[in-house]
């Protein structure tokens, strides 16, 4: 499996549009395993991403899709920086399962 | 809800059993939403843990079940550093579900 943690920081007060378009794009995606969106909480404006694919392939098709382009599209002019981008060889646990397409 | 992203060090050639404790543990935690383990692949002996749970009270609520005391005993020896360890606030996304205990 291929995994990322990631987290950025929207522009000032955009947090919550940023999480309300990532929220959308996210569920259905072919090979994801796990997509969960959090806030930081010790930063009104940064978010955290953690993501478990089948394999990056699967995570690599999926930026090609519709939903995720308009997404990214719709996101970047919200995200003032992407701080940290952590990538993980997850390999197991609780909570990862294919969504059905 | 409440979330948890951590990274810690096996001791040297350690961290496939410290990853099996982990995996035998955490099946079936009520409260817990998703905990996913993940070796580093940057470093041969870290692990990255991202938890999400219904709130702060059953993460602590599953530190004291037998299973869960268990494996922290069996694990501590194991475990040559905890490096670093964040708060998050998750809101959503998918592979967010209640075991069926």
């Amino acid at each position: 499996m291929y995994g990322l943690i990631g987290r950025m920081t929207a522009v000032t007060g955009q947090r919550e549009a940023l999480i309300g378009i990532l929220l959308h794009a996210v569920s259905g995606l072919p090979g994801c395993l796990s997509y969960i969106i959090a806030r930081d909480p010790s930063n009104d404006d940064s978010v955290w991403i953690t993501e478990v694919w089948l394999d990056s392939l699967s995570h690599q098709a999926a930026l090609s899709l519709p939903a995720v382009k308009q997404a990214l599209e719709q996101g970047r002019p919200l995200i003032a920086s992407m701080d940290s981008h952590m990538i993980t060889e997850p390999v197991g646990g609780h909570g990862l399962f294919e969504p059905k397409c």
